[in-house]
């Protein structure tokens, strides 16, 4: 009997556009779903990148006008990729259509926007997820595991850090493609929306929610010539963003997130310490988790590097064999195996439009507190 | 202008089966090939598998007679994942069939195998390469950039081990499906052929022939049940394989694989020092490569741990972004990228059968000392 | 011709007291000095065991009267490693009696008692020095030496942590010997004096002045046993404090100490962002320094692990060979050596007291807003 | 009650002598020992850099005759930190002398050596005892604790290493002061006895006999000027050494050696895999024990790094607090330790010079293997 089909209209071809479209044509590989994925229309402003990435990716078709896509009776999901300033627009035609809905990080550009989304989800009744990814790294989800198995008892501390150093020349361009992430009318926010939303996305899963913060963030390079226009023009984003701030459970969080640190590619950390037990990761080397257990016998206690590829750790059972590990992508790939179970199941995958919405909540918060210097509830 | 076509028979349909698969299916999507990979066939001696992994990864059909597979004028390549006492029956029966053919690792169970299956690609005038995939994991293919560039000097020092722990149960029983890495009959050896392989593989490519060998073998666990029989029969395998080298080049050459090294699952490791700078690389932490140049100024030098993920890493402009992992799969992925440029360029791409064969007369040197207790040449 | 001798007098059998009898016992042993360091006197309120701790280290003879001590002729040099609490009378009465002071950290309960230290040695003319002994780890003062010689270039970022996890068990008692550092009135606070004094202190040492800081501070068990009275009471320190800072320099701090992170023992660690590059060290393995470089060659970037061992790193020379470690207890050696030597140059060896002001100045700071929850100026 | 004494007299004044003389000179500052450690005389070829050492370390004395001073009464102990060609003559007049006598390893230039001098200890009925010193790095005992609990179960595997890259310029100069490692005829081989030596007595300790080995031996340089004549002459060393060997316990074994490993200074490494545990150690950061136990639970499975540095780590609780390192240094005194300790219980301290010899019959048989090329029975 043939299964039921799961027809994938995606906006965007870029970065993320490229990650989507490997996970849609991988997960049925590696996961046994009752649906079938069929790739069926990328959408982009550039009609010929659209139809190279259609082309390579093996989707049915291109087009160019994504409202036209929505409203196509071949297309079950719409999935948005596209730079931040046209998430809300396209979530919410989407739900009205009846489509269900994924949506890059962060959701909105505010959380404004993303109230709108999740209103447009819930009163259309449709799926969404959005895709904070790392959360379905095996280590990360292991973390989760761990967690949710009471290893940690109470929690005293969570801390995250994520660095980049890409744009520490004063000479990189900001604004137009590929450079929208430093042009806060697109992006919303510089490092608080791009990075920090998935630092607080990954602790609020694992930690609850985030009641009240106090923030710093800073614009290091003033001014820099916009790719488009050629001029120079003030730069609008954070370019770091740090925050202390407390959990609704009585622990105390440190984060942190900046384009200046050099040395540092794509460095997510974080680490929780229980009065039990601690956990840490580290996105560089994302086949590990570090795990102390007080438990242990007192003179043979130590960090444990845990390598995170045996058949009985999150989603590894799948791949290869034990010690081999998978990448980046593959959180992807498993993200779209769960959506496809909770669609199965009826249980809604993780995390959805209004998960979503409460990082945003959290990140007005850290942008606000960042103006005004003072401290800032979340409303969670 | 539609692309020349490049039709796959696989035969096996095992763990390796399924890594060659995938990468015949991915390797287009990531790079430019000027060949289109179509996935014609997937045999083996269980139908229903057969058809299982054909439906899975997209083959047109399944087959369970490989001979007749071969005889298909559908089939420009015959790429062998079955276990290694077929390897060369297929292979000499595929370029007799005027094939391309690509081999899973170790190319014969003995170098007179492996003569006969080069003897057997010359004389048809055909491509060929034996999956030892290692080679293009970006940090080792980086290591030997490094090396080809005279980073080293002269080298002194190669090392290398293959650790797992995965037979250290004596109620592991041997023999079978999945089991046939444990009998000697099948396998050739243990983990000389298996694991000792890759090792050899990688460091005469990195660094030159090895001359000559004595070696110590082992096996610790002497009788286990055979998975079809039923019955206690003797172990035929080696269970651990060390040996002490002789490279051309005047450098010592210090190897060892087992499977009884508890705590450890997959970890091939090696390091070369050289006159000017020494490298180092682990597979469990596949995305660094160590690295220490003595040329650095005194007091600042120390191992730089790279992160292989920049675009001007080797093959990594291919896949994400800087700072974001890969993994073991894609080592196979990049094999079938080359192979594939490589009959384009008319340079094939490396190993190729004969290459393949150097490896073979080593593991025939240690296996012969291991039993002799005497220095032994390789003849290389 | 004999040397000029460096009378010492010390106050305290404790933990720092042991540290420092050593230091003063070793330094000349290791390091070329034109005094020669004479173990005078030991007091402390217990008679017994300061005899014990005069017996072990070679101390002349042991009191209890520290101002009778402080007036005798045949000391040189007063010594504070008493609890904070006693601090400032002994520093105050030894330079008014014309004695060189040494103090342990933090120098003061507060600013306003670090002044009167300040005033008192400065009024006197006397040499004074606080123990922040982690300047004089190897690995942190060649992070010193790479700043200094303009490594890094303008600097975006500091963070330091101070990570232990003895006191998480609520059946801990406070006050008294051993337990003073649980109890406010005596300790001054709680990890914001005691760990984050030494992050401050290292970090305006690498990298300039704190100006404002916006600090979280959490008490985690409100009550505990007091040792002495065996009555609960409430406990007054500061469990875990967490600042965020500016730096004069236009920097980005983030500070974080805490007495509950298990795992952690004495987990003090910093890292440096530069333009140029980055550096990052931890007590746990004290012996290495992480550099990163971005002027070296693009795909050989890596982070160093420096072995800060060889002759020509700061200290090293003194002690073995390169490869072989010295530890913690060498970091006060040094000091020793550093101080004798500014008494013969007449350059003052840092910190002095007036240094060390500045720290306390930071802590108040802190202190005061994770009370008020507002910025809050250090006046540096 | 006054101690019984201890009164020293050592012979050599060089690096090995530093650490003799500060060892004993600081284990009763850190152990309760029940003899008092008397340094009366240090001797040495030349009297001016003897008399330096006496004056720094503070002997009573020093002088130029070996032989006179052994005939001293004032003397209890000899300890021998002279070259290795004085070894013999020294250790048995001592013994002779009814001395106690304390010898640098290798014991003797050869097994014959040191079955002269392991007669005489025994026949002269005195204590003796060789400085393989880091069998009382904290980490190594404590490893040696977890074997002898048991937890390893049944032994597979050992494998050692000692790298460091000191001699790899062609233009260093060999024998004479600081330089007769480089001379066989002084120092009996190269790196297979003073490094090589170390990882056997280590490996023997904790896992019984080595019966047999096959090795590999080089010298690379075959040429230096000598210090002392100026002239171009021979090397006489074995620049690295390489073998494979049998425990009785039918463990296999893989040792390595060599002063031409670029970017290792004092790598010495070792692993053991049992059944069910494996422990790996690293000198280059001494203070951590890797440690692996397949009896946790499955999933949570990992290496741990423990932080050797507890109050119930092996000798920690006579230093600091949890966290804080020691370094090489302590590793003599805790041996001074020791060995006082087991004059006063009667059960002598090991390694004892008939414990040392066993090691010397393996160097033996690795050396002559290196030169016929055969396994070589150890006489174990």
């Amino acid at each position: 009997m043939a299964k039921e089909k799961l027809r994938v209209g995606l906006v965007g071809y870029g970065f993320m556009g490229r990650t989507h479209s490997n996970a849609f044509r991988s997960a049925g590989r590696f996961f046994d779903l009752d649906r079938e994925i069929e790739l069926v229309s990328v959408c982009g402003r550039d009609g010929d990148k659209a139809q190279a990435h259609a082309d390579n990716w093996g989707f049915k078709r291109a087009e160019t006008d994504w409202r036209r896509m929505i409203r196509r009776k071949d297309i079950d999901l719409v999935d948005i990729a596209a730079p931040n300033d046209m998430h809300k627009d396209i979530a919410i035609a989407a739900a009205k259509a009846g489509k269900m809905v994924m949506c890059e990080k962060p959701l909105g550009r505010t959380s404004k926007e993303s109230e709108a989304m999740v209103k447009a989800v819930e009163a259309a009744g449709v799926p969404s997820m959005v895709w904070y990814n790392y959360r379905r790294i095996p280590a990360v989800t292991f973390a989760k595991q761990l967690i949710d198995a009471g290893k940690l008892g109470r929690v005293y501390h969570y801390r995250a850090k994520f660095l980049q150093d890409w744009t520490i020349a004063e000479d990189l361009p900001q604004g137009g493609a590929g450079l929208w992430r430093l042009d806060a009318s697109v992006a919303g926010s510089g490092v608080t929306g791009d990075l920090l939303a998935h630092c607080i996305d990954t602790a609020m899963w694992l930690n609850g929610p985030i009641t009240s913060v106090t923030a710093l963030t800073e614009t290091f390079v003033k001014e820099r010539t916009h790719s488009l226009t050629g001029k120079v023009q003030p730069v609008t984003i954070d370019d770091a963003s740090l925050f202390l701030a407390r959990f609704a459970n009585g622990s105390l969080a440190n984060f942190e997130a900046t384009r200046y640190a050099r040395g540092h590619k794509a460095a997510y950390t974080f680490e929780i310490n229980g009065e039990h037990a601690s956990i840490a990761w580290d996105l560089h080397d994302l086949t590990r988790l570090a795990y102390f257990d007080h438990r242990d016998e007192g003179p043979e206690r130590g960090w444990r590097s845990i390598h995170v590829t045996d058949g009985d750790h999150p989603y590894m059972g799948h791949w290869w064999v034990p010690g081999l590990s998978i990448g980046y992508e593959h959180s992807f790939i498993h993200q779209v195996a769960d959506f496809v179970q909770g669609l199965s199941s009826g249980e809604a995958a993780a995390p959805t439009f209004a998960d979503a919405l409460k990082t945003d909540r959290v990140t007005d918060a850290v942008l606000k507190s960042g103006k005004n210097g003072r401290w800032v509830e979340s409303g969670l």
